[in-house]
């Protein structure tokens, strides 16, 4: 059978992720292509039940760094295997709100877990199974922090953190994404959303020619 | 501060531990030694969430066993650094119903996930809080199975696994056991249980002197 397109998305909190992924999605669909969009932690029952716990750790005693980063893992081991891989070998695309990236720099960069445990976990969790490619919504850490603020909701765990954690983040993505040129495609989310969205099926079409003219 | 004393009990389900555990932490609390007790997986708010989410799997998608393995991982660097360390620097003795023992056995051995893998995760999860003594409470796998089945009351899903598992499980019990002499006890679980409990007993007096006349 026919392999699909991994498409995932990374970036602070407030870039336009989802924001870009519905529009990625309508794209696809309006072309025929047969979309499936997931989001992480979560995507699967157990998944969701596992970022509920992240988003709202009991009363008390927060999570350690360490059970945080093994929760991401184990609800995107799941995903990996209940979700992504049966879509992808079903030809889908998949669109993925984060995925292992997300794991590297929130855990390894940001709460300065030691970078090849996070790397040996991600790579047990996911089981091989990587993106084609991850468009990387680039965003000054101020405005991403100002953003969310701007909100005016209820902030979960992860949302609470200072500026500082913020820029550990952006940091951390762009030296992830300059280790990998190959998958990683780095936008500026200041761009106009009609902007963004354009330059992300423009790359598509450039780089997986095959999948869109099968 | 003096460091305190941690126990850990290993073996199949009905093998006794929760007994030997009680009648242990009532010794040790006549004798004047501040006891806890805690449970694998949960023994946090966090654990306890973990723990329901690993015996009562949504419907319709079992785990796979890549999450269960990240999700016992989880817990247990929850409960080290939340509760086992802040207790065993205070001096207390530690008694937990399972620890890493388990992950080694259940996820490496009995579903076949690689032992290096296994191991690598055991090791970020515990951050080097290895129990001081376990005590293998080993029972014949039929006897285990059997005992299970008596209990009538309904299975949770690591309970309902074949015969088949409940040997493997009991081989890499006593794999482990053989590689770790020296932390390692293993004790016939068949023995009347004041017979074990004063094994227990005799072996802790004899090998933490120190622990027991400070």
């Amino acid at each position: 059978m026919r392999r699909g397109l991994f498409v995932s998305f990374e970036g602070s909190e407030g870039c336009g992720k989802s924001t870009q992924i519905r529009r990625l999605s309508a794209w696809l669909q309006e072309r025929g292509t047969s979309c499936l969009t997931t989001r992480e932690p979560g995507g699967t029952a157990a998944g969701d039940e596992i970022r509920h716990l992240l988003q709202h750790a009991p009363q008390g005693h927060g999570l350690v760094p360490e059970a945080e980063m093994l929760l991401f893992a184990a609800s995107r081991a799941q995903l990996v295997r209940e979700v992504i891989l049966p879509a992808l070998e079903n030809g889908q695309a998949v669109l993925s709100d984060r995925f292992h990236d997300s794991t590297t720099v929130y855990q390894g960069v940001a709460r300065q877990l030691p970078p090849e445990t996070v790397a040996s976990i991600n790579s047990f969790a996911i089981g091989g199974c990587l993106p084609d490619i991850t468009f990387l919504l680039d965003m000054d850490a101020k405005e991403a922090f100002g953003r969310l603020a701007g909100r005016n909701r209820p902030v979960d765990r992860m949302e609470s953190e200072p500026l500082e954690f913020y820029q550990a983040v952006r940091e951390g993505y762009l030296r992830a994404a300059a280790a990998e040129p190959g998958r990683f495609c780095v936008l500026d989310a200041a761009r106009a959303e009609d902007d963004l969205a354009r330059a992300i099926q423009q790359k598509l079409l450039e780089r997986f020619h095959g999948f869109f003219t099968r």
